[in-house]
């Protein structure tokens, strides 16, 4: 056996090339408040997510500005890295106290982003005149397997940080916070691990299907002026984002079995560099046109990326901001994991364009299934000593 | 609504006050081969885990071994940040190839730590020979709520590291191997986030009770050769240990509802400093037999600490290395969520002498439950070249 396991040891490893994000400094902080969008979408995302949704169980409008100022006040504090208030109090307080958990780790880069569901606009809470104009649940989406328990909600919570201990914290306060408050309760969640997406000067991360995943996404300002934030509209919309999130279960133990030249063929790039199979580097634009010596196309056209591609999509794009995600082992005990998929953009027409295509003819389809999803409009950051959307209820 | 939002924002946050873990340098490795303990036991915890165990579906004892070899082959190079082969190969390999996910990560200090359970050394393998003295099942322990799909398995796999990403690729590289030889299949698995246990030179972290956990965990050598090896029997089994784990399921939305006075009795400990409640700082000695004015003793004789101290237990000690998991919402829309307890001792009968205690008369069990257990040997490194256990074949 001695042998057997030396001539495993002598393959050739691909030595891992570490890039520029081998250090990580858990004292940065974003602000909360400001003058534009709301910190975590075009924020460079961190390593770890944490992302809940709530149905709203009150029909008071107040009740609702209530929660949204008790968030605000207690995300303000939780992204410097302080506490909610006190972990130790002498009385006991439904909402001014903090769990704990994440004392003494460090602000760890937290940003806590939150989406309003369609709902929040609908006549109950007298807010219908305020509806951002383009939201509305998404329509249905070819090879849509939603799980009614993975979907939906009211408001939705996004919590971004270096550390997973950081991001649960949060979540885990503001779910608190609402409880007290007895108007919303919990829906449904997802922690993400690793980054699926690059921000501007981040290395593109893997998916766990191992491909680069965002090469090609959102990074530049004037981009994210064109394709993400609301530019019009009241004020209370400017800057901010409508929200699409996606629970996308991936087959990780069939892909397995796949060869490495079908993998590429799928995404239409090279695993390792990520380049497209076009090209030889990670950043060459691909050639959806370019065919080989038997004529066919080198880059399939259900390939993802072609199917993807603004060039195919009459120049569209929108931010990636998503994060891999495990739930353990399914029943059949294979491993259960995937992509927690969130985007933003300007318009959620643009996902549902792009989807209706990959949903329909993506040869990535056989290997993943989108189980769970929700709409949400994210509003741009409260001014110092706002609540978030604030001016919405004026 | 804004006076509102500005009062809350004047309670005065407890300002975090971060130890010397803010920097987390992705670079680092450990050795899997060596003369004595394998890697990640006194190996100072890392910020991530992710266990797994398996069920051997072969009678062969050579297929064991192959598997055996097979994952120490891989596992050494994982460690040094290497893939376990090509990630693009050429021709399609059961074995030999990398999923991927964690090129470009760098090492993050993995390490993966291989479990024996009590059916490798039964009569099919032909070793009860080389069963270790002290191996069996845990015995039925008072609060036992276990839930089979939770417990046992006869092979378990600890992979730890600074990067989550690096952690599941080990285990989900380990069960594909594991597939592709037929030997062994998965059983259960928990992901953990944020240590739970303090090793030499680390702070004390928190469980997602708010409490610091480890306080007074082994951590000098001279308490790890007492305490944790195993220091007789057949070589093989020599600077092995027995492993305990729990998946200990925590309803931290009832605790959240309880006073901050009544945790710190619950713990026997202030929750802010982590200092007894006969002291003033995290590593005072608690004085189990002070009592307060009116006689009634300061830490109750049903607090954590005053029931798990080793001089209330005649000496014994474990090494405790856990960490936080979360499973998201249960059925009724509250976090569920827990501690993923590992311990490693010379002797399980220590543990069970504990959690008998604990079982039976913590105050801490109004909120938790221990829902998940496994126990296995952890045998030594193998040797440069060898495969984990190899010595016991022979």
């Amino acid at each position: 056996m001695a042998a057997h396991a030396a001539a495993l040891a002598g393959v050739p490893p691909q030595a891992s090339a570490p890039g520029g994000d081998d250090v990580v400094d858990l004292t940065q902080t974003h602000p909360f408040y400001g003058d534009a969008q709301q910190a975590g979408i075009s924020t460079e995302p961190q390593r770890h997510s944490m992302f809940m949704t709530f149905d709203l169980t009150t029909a008071k409008v107040g009740d609702l500005q209530v929660l949204l100022a008790l968030w605000s006040s207690a995300i303000a504090q939780m992204m410097q890295g302080a506490t909610i208030g006190q972990v130790e109090p002498k009385q006991p307080s439904a909402v001014g106290f903090d769990t704990g958990e994440a004392l003494n780790l460090g602000p760890a880069s937290l940003t806590v982003t939150i989406g309003l569901g369609p709902k929040v606009f609908s006549d109950i809470y007298g807010l219908s005149h305020q509806m951002p104009p383009l939201l509305r649940e998404l329509k249905q989406l070819p090879s849509d397997q939603l799980d009614p328990a993975l979907t939906g909600g009211d408001l939705s919570v996004q919590a971004c940080a270096d550390d997973p201990q950081v991001a649960y914290h949060a979540v885990r306060d503001l779910a608190r916070i609402a409880k007290s408050t007895g108007s919303a309760q919990t829906r449904w969640t997802v922690m993400g691990f690793g980054r699926a997406s690059a921000g501007r000067g981040q290395s593109t991360p893997r998916n766990l299907l191992g491909f680069k995943d965002g090469t090609r996404n959102l990074k530049e300002d004037a981009e994210f002026e064109q394709f993400v934030w609301v530019k019009d509209g009241p004020a209370w919309q400017r800057y901010g984002s409508y929200q699409v999130v996606r629970k996308i279960q991936m087959h990780i133990e069939n892909w397995d079995t796949d060869r490495a030249s079908d993998q590429n063929n799928v995404f239409g790039r090279h695993k390792v560099s990520g380049a497209p199979l076009t090209g030889t580097k990670e950043f060459d634009t691909p050639d959806f046109k370019k065919v080989d010596a038997t004529g066919n196309p080198v880059i399939l056209p259900t390939a993802h990326i072609a199917l993807a591609a603004f060039e195919n999509n009459k120049g569209i794009r929108i931010l990636r901001r998503s994060y891999n995600y495990t739930d353990g082992l399914n029943q059949f005990g294979q491993l259960d994991a995937g992509l927690f998929f969130m985007s933003y953009q300007n318009d959620p027409a643009h996902f549902e364009m792009l989807q209706t295509k990959l949903g329909a003819s993506d040869a990535l389809n056989e290997y993943i299934a989108h189980i769970g999803s929700g709409i949400f409009f994210a509003p741009p950051a409260p001014k110092e000593g706002n609540y978030i959307a604030q001016e919405m209820f004026s």
